[in-house]
């Protein structure tokens, strides 16, 4: 067999395979630990994974390929983020001096600030800048392992920029090396203009800018032919005291269903509302935040579809002691995943190292259960659980090399970047 | 003026300046902030800081010189981290593993686990492969903007080792760009071969190490002429349940003092002792971690001279959710610094900032009192204050450029690294 990239002599290779759906329950702490590990690529694709010996028996010419030499080091799968608002203008420093300073959340968003500070600039911004100013985040995330994440929009919040956001999006994944899925959350906050008339905003949502983003398609040119692609593969909403109530989100939910989107939703972050529920019932792709849960919710979640994603970065961020009840959800069998949150005013992390490290100290996930939901169950978490989120082969070429001797050094060290090399379809990046 | 190296045009210059002594109290949420700043460097000392205008309006030839464009960035002072444990061979990911699962540090400790565990790793290390193993964390260091860093010995706690970590200390800061500055800590923990008989250890560390110390004198060769330089300059020692009570503390510390060392003390990190009590009526120039320190030694100790050193990496390590009461002290009056802890134990985190973001949330520290508690409050908890920590005429010329256009960003963004450009002693590293 060929390989044009071999990577070799790993210390700890987790392939984190997982092929008949995400790891649930005490499975995730399996993360397919092989010693002196190898992984073979071809066109971007994984043609050969174990030990290296037995890797490099299938290669009919390794010199010919890429080799990188991973001795005394760590392979895993590139990391995948999905759930993250990476794409603003502007930023909420001052905002963060207030809140140290006692403010609470939704203070700060009833009082204009919060969410309608990043919406105003986002509005103002052209194209080209938001672009611009959302790249530099890309790069770090790469940087730090990330070769797939989501973005959401929801600092539009009307209908020509959040349709200017999913335009900034479909260039971002053109452009950038990461594979960018898009998420339409027009129903993120109530905008000003809409003050009390939250009913009315989510006409806005369902009759205008529904119905012009199912309408939009994107033309992507490949050396394989023209692509034609939707302009967000999901809904969300944000399901919460002061945004949208579980009715509200419904709506917009079922709507965006019919429409032919997978759906995702903010539930339970402040206030245990029962979007949790919603998501089961509207066969939800996944649940986020999930911080006030209720355990007879957890229960409903743990025994569905929807996958359960935890976000530790926003409590962290916001100081808060409150995080995923994530080992009961893990103890009744359920499916989950970790993403950073990356947003401009409660958690602006781009590194899923850091989210993992969090996680295994906030949590109690143990390194290979956070590496587990970092990967192929956030790669499930974005219905791309198939295509890559782990060392298998046939799955997409993600791959990174990490400069530490054993994998549990990821969670164990914090706050630095411990990724020294990164491979996106097949390319060192 | 001449100068050899010229930053112009921040957006936010921090001086963190405070000419006498540490800032106290209410002057710890002053940074020295000057808009569109520079700082004019001339043979590794600050010759000029001030608005870009007035800097360059001094200086004679500024195309002479080497010109840092810090347009739209942010500069301050290079970090000080005054309380690391960053030499030692091995690691500890497997404990890490138990903690996770509930074992607490004194429970791993009584084990023959924690500190012994690498203590068996260094005793067993070879000089060169000790100091190569902590080359990486120092580069690591220096990556993310620490400039000057203490380092303790401590994982030695037989004479020889604790010599050799001195040894290893002293080329470390010799081949290293970072200035290091040495503590012995050889009352770090009473080690195996010692169990049940600390007395007989405090014996071992007064009548034998510390004159082994005392006596040791390392000469080092510079362009203007051969120093003298004592060994170690800090003695320090692990006040808490399980290690030193305050008599042997006491003990250990006043032989120090009578051989001219400064004193440092581990002081309430897990129960309240009585450290913090002994670290002011010694005159220990710090007293670090206070985490459990009642409000009556809080008092005493705002109103010495002695610093309060926070490193709250250590309780975020640990997932503890206790941290120093630095609210309190800062109202009393106290000096507060920053430092990382850096250790394999209980917290592997080599960035001051996150150190630095950490402390805005779990100490409720604005950007600007982190700031100034993790440079010129740092130095004054090495006795360095007149020398470095500080962008001020005569001051060594420590110095970060952050690409960050708010000074804030530091403490508000977490888990990356913000710094572009060190300086060190006037040169770009």
């Amino acid at each position: 067999m060929d390989a044009d990239l071999l990577i070799l002599n790993a210390a700890h290779l987790l392939t984190c395979a997982s092929p008949d759906g995400p790891k649930r329950g005490a499975a995730l702490a399996d993360p397919g630990l092989i010693h002196d590990g190898a992984v073979a690529c071809l066109a971007g694709q994984i043609v050969a994974v174990g030990p290296t010996s037995e890797v490099l028996a299938q290669i009919d010419e390794p010199d010919a390929a890429v080799i990188i030499d991973a001795r005394g080091k760590v392979v895993t799968p590139g990391f995948v983020d999905p759930h993250t608002h990476a794409l603003w203008a502007g930023d909420r420093a001052s905002e963060f001096e207030l809140r140290i300073a006692g403010a609470t959340y939704l203070e700060i968003m009833h009082a204009g600030g919060g969410i309608m500070n990043t919406v105003r600039a986002t509005r103002a911004a052209s194209l080209d800048d938001l672009i611009d100013e959302t790249l530099l985040r890309l790069d770090m995330m790469l940087m730090h392992g990330t070769t797939t994440a989501e973005i959401k929009t929801g600092y539009g919040l009307d209908t020509a920029t959040e349709l200017k956001m999913l335009d900034a999006i479909r260039v971002l994944d053109e452009q950038h090396p990461m594979d960018l899925v898009p998420t339409f959350l027009g129903a993120h906050a109530v905008p000003a203009e809409y003050t009390g008339r939250t009913d009315d905003y989510v006409d806005l949502v369902v009759n205008e800018m529904l119905p012009a983003i199912g309408d939009l398609r994107y033309i992507v040119e490949t050396p394989d032919g023209e692509y034609n692609i939707r302009a967000a593969d999901f809904c969300d909403v944000f399901c919460e005291v002061g945004a949208f109530d579980v009715a509200q989100s419904r709506r917009i939910l079922e709507a965006a269903k019919e429409m032919g989107l997978s759906l995702k939703i903010h539930a339970d972050e402040f206030e245990p509302l029962g979007g949790t529920s919603l998501a089961v019932e509207l066969g939800a792709v996944s649940a986020d935040h999930l911080v006030c849960t209720t355990d007879e919710q957890l229960q409903a979640l743990a025994a569905s579809d929807t996958i359960a994603v935890s976000l530790p970065g926003t409590p962290f961020g916001l100081a808060h002691s409150h995080y995923t009840n994530a080992r009961r959800l893990i103890d009744l069998g359920g499916a989950l995943a970790l993403a950073s949150d990356l947003n401009p005013g409660t958690s602006w992390c781009e590194s899923m190292q850091f989210i993992i490290a969090l996680a295994c100290r906030a949590l109690k996930l143990t390194p290979a259960e956070a590496i587990n939901a970092a990967t192929i169950n956030a790669a499930y978490a974005l219905s791309l659980g198939e295509y890559l989120g782990s060392l298998e082969v046939g799955k997409q070429a993600d791959i990174i090399v990490l400069d530490i001797p054993d994998y549990r050094h990821l969670g164990y060290r914090y706050g630095t970047n411990l990724v020294e090399t990164v491979v996106k379809r097949g390319q060192v990046v």
